[in-house]
């Protein structure tokens, strides 16, 4: 394909993206495809010859778009939001124009001195302690890690090193098997399944300790199961707060956990992957009091900021943990720079890495702070607007406070009769949600997940969900 | 940004990509700027109010490109190539657009089912056998990494898990702390840095074998290896057989090594992260004889095969020791359909997944098969004829076989004299080249990494070594 070409394509591309996106609400938010339905839509193999690029551009609507759930229509409400924005997508443009793989500092220093900066800009907009920030000129800064996953890997990884290390001065005596089988991390039992997927990969013990009523892992319980595991002889590591659970979006408390932390000089990760975006609004900033006793702290812009996946920030006040843990240095990644720069592949499981510090640049730049925060307030108040229809139905009770953009809400009465109404909901075809359990408590998790939503929107999700409830009550 | 401003700005990014890709030979490879230059470019915080589009266009040259290493200039001859395409660049807009996070089957089944498709293609192409293709009817099929370091990580625990059962059931009475102190894994000498560091994530023992002359692996040391750790009590589980590697792209005896692993029941994984691109011209096919042996083969279309970073494909004959190990299952991504199709999260080690098989597709299609093979071999053809220079030059010896696109050379003589030939090409600032160096031997690797490149680039970066060469000879 020549330049000709490409800027015809990449032209009506643009055209499509704006009208595909503009009107996302009149799409059917999940298709009704069965599994399967692709393999005979497209050809056995790959063309032999080039093919012109209209061809492509003429099979987007019958093979892709016959089976895409629109996840940023207004009808989508499962999971949380995942972002998209025009200023992402350009900038993805030019990323994928550059494709440099900043994996060293000479490997493209604007790769890594963008994201350097803006990992700055972003953390001073949260209201992050200088500590965590490169500007502080210390060790400490952000990086971009792919999913919210792999920063509580890295994290672990870090903590797992920087206990290491003291064990070992304490204990020579020990082996690093030996070490490594007494070490322990702890997590509130409603923590991501990501925390327990790193707790398997890392090779070390996770315990998932039970939340208070409110379903936040309180300080307490934290030290009562570190004095238990360390009367074992256990050696606590590590500990995961979750500001924003996916269940419920229970916020841990970040200051209690933060002073048990301290006191036993254990590693405290904080992953605020969805609700991590509202601290750019200074009056949520009371849901992470206590994040100057962290080591490391995470969320994700490409959930609720506006950033088109990936981009999962991470803050580290002690990057050398991890950066010694894996280094391993052949000479053809080696550079005369090294030292005076981070080289973001030690910060990192992976060695490549995309230049997606742009995509933070212009979304910062071309929203600006008081957009975002707009943005940010509006779906908080999408959310209360749900919640408020909700509250006046006396058939329907909430299952948990509505903080944030999600709304967790269940018929009052059995399990069965709200599993049935999710059924009817998205049996109905019309919006779309997915449940959550606790403790033996089923209930529908209704997130605002679109930059599309309107009150009106939110209307027509209750009245759908209203009149699948009336289906459910008939029926009975 | 509304739509009528993503318009523009698209539209004028897109002429502007354009113009970058079909003048970059003219720009400086490698940027003169030291670490910390980008700071002072850039205001200290993100600006409170949104700023226009035209502002962001304009300072892209100021504060990024003046900092950019351009890895697709004709000039840029270290590493190994990293992909980029028109076809690549209009496939992400899309995949910017739906933005929908493929993490199982309902969450958007054209994100799932094209990718199963895409593989099947990919795989055809390569002229992998029907056991690795979801084609052939069974639960072997392939999925897209985001790199070759998660692929062999993916296949470690995949070996792992497989191991861990087996051994379970001959030996009931060990731990599983036991089993997993007793496990083993191989890998090549030359084999990635990433083989270390998968091995170091997993928690498992990983040897490096010794090559022979041609830096190969071979099946008798391995053998070797095997039964001397067999007799001192271990369990080998797991072997990493490299077709091409990054020092020299040397390429491991496939053949021998698949016999050892299917005698002693070891899951065979194939890393031909660069060279595996080759294999779309049956005539380098030889070069995998023996990959029917193996129970996982990776290669990165993101490097050689013009689909942009990152889609790293990995075939897997049994994904279900994988599927099994990693699975944790919260109520809010079960859905219907579950079986039906791949839920890929339960494939990969992130939870979140971009729609990457458009890039596949759009790259494919695009090109042809038949335009991809005619690009691949006119770069080996480039990397003979700088091969051909440099013999033609007696003061030059070629360090390895060139087989692709990498040429491995050095001056005749000492290290020191190499090193210095190496700061003297970088330092003119004309071309960019890494070293390596095996068995304490420095060389030079110039590989070829642009699609722009030519012949007459080849004789231009064969004058500027040439010329750092009379430097280096002259000053001694």
């Amino acid at each position: 394909m020549e330049a000709g070409d490409f800027k015809d394509f990449a032209k009506a591309m643009t055209d499509y993206i704006a009208e595909y996106l503009e009107n996302i609400r009149d799409r059917q938010v999940v298709p009704s495809v069965k599994p399967g339905y692709l393999r005979p839509l497209v050809p056995e193999q790959a063309p032999e010859k080039a093919e012109p690029w209209t061809a492509v551009m003429a099979d987007i609507e019958r093979v892709v778009m016959s089976g895409v759930t629109h996840w940023h229509s207004p009808r989508f409400h499962a999971y949380f939001p995942t972002a998209n924005s025009y200023p992402a997508i350009v900038a993805d443009m030019l990323s994928g124009a550059i494709a440099c793989i900043g994996f060293t500092w000479i490997a493209s220093p604007a790769c890594t001195e963008l994201e350097v900066v803006m990992l700055d800009w972003l953390g001073q907009m949260l209201g992050l302690p200088d500590s965590f920030l490169a500007r502080s000129g210390g060790e400490a800064g952000g990086v971009i890690q792919g999913t919210a996953s792999e920063a509580t890997l890295v994290a672990l990884l870090g903590a797992k090193s920087r206990t290491m290390v003291r064990v070992k001065e304490e204990h020579p005596e020990w082996t690093e098997t030996e070490i490594l089988s007494k070490l322990v991390g702890y997590c509130n039992k409603q923590a991501h399944s990501s925390v327990e997927r790193a707790g398997l990969l890392g090779g070390v013990q996770l315990r998932s300790l039970q939340p208070d009523e409110k379903r936040r892992l309180r300080g307490e319980t934290l030290q009562e199961a570190m004095e238990e595991d360390i009367r074992k002889g256990l050696i606590p590591f590590y500990v995961v707060a979750t500001l924003g659970t996916t269940s419920s979006c229970a916020f841990d408390d970040l200051d209690e956990i933060g002073d048990v932390c301290n006191k036993k000089d254990v590693w405290l990760h904080v992953d605020a992957a969805y609700a991590g975006s509202a601290f750019i609004c200074p009056e949520y900033r009371y849901l992470m009091k206590g994040v100057d006793k962290a080591s490391s702290f995470n969320f994700n812009p490409h959930k609720w900021l506006l950033v088109n996946f990936d981009c999962s920030a991470l803050w580290l006040k002690e990057p050398r943990w991890i950066i010694d843990a894996f280094s391993v240095d052949p000479l053809y990644l080696k550079h005369d720079m090294q030292g005076s720069a981070p080289d973001y592949r030690h910060w990192q499981i992976p060695l490549g890495r995309r230049f997606r510090a742009l995509k933070l640049w212009f979304v910062l730049r071309l929203y600006g702070v008081e957009n975002l925060q707009k943005y940010i307030r509006k779906q908080i108040a999408l959310a209360h607007l749900f919640e408020k229809l909700c509250i006046a139905d006396e058939r329907f009770e909430i299952y948990e406070d509505v903080t944030m953009g999600l709304v967790c809400f269940r018929l009052k009465g059995g399990n069965e009769k709200n599993e049935e109404l999710l059924r009817r909901i998205n049996g109905r075809g019309k919006i779309h949600l997915v449940p959550s359990k606790i403790d033996d408590t089923y209930f529908l998790r209704l997130a605002i997940c679109s930059r599309y939503t309107e009150d009106s929107d939110i209307h027509v999700s209750w009245d759908e969900v209203k009149a699948s409830a009336d289906e459910v009550l008939k029926g009975q």
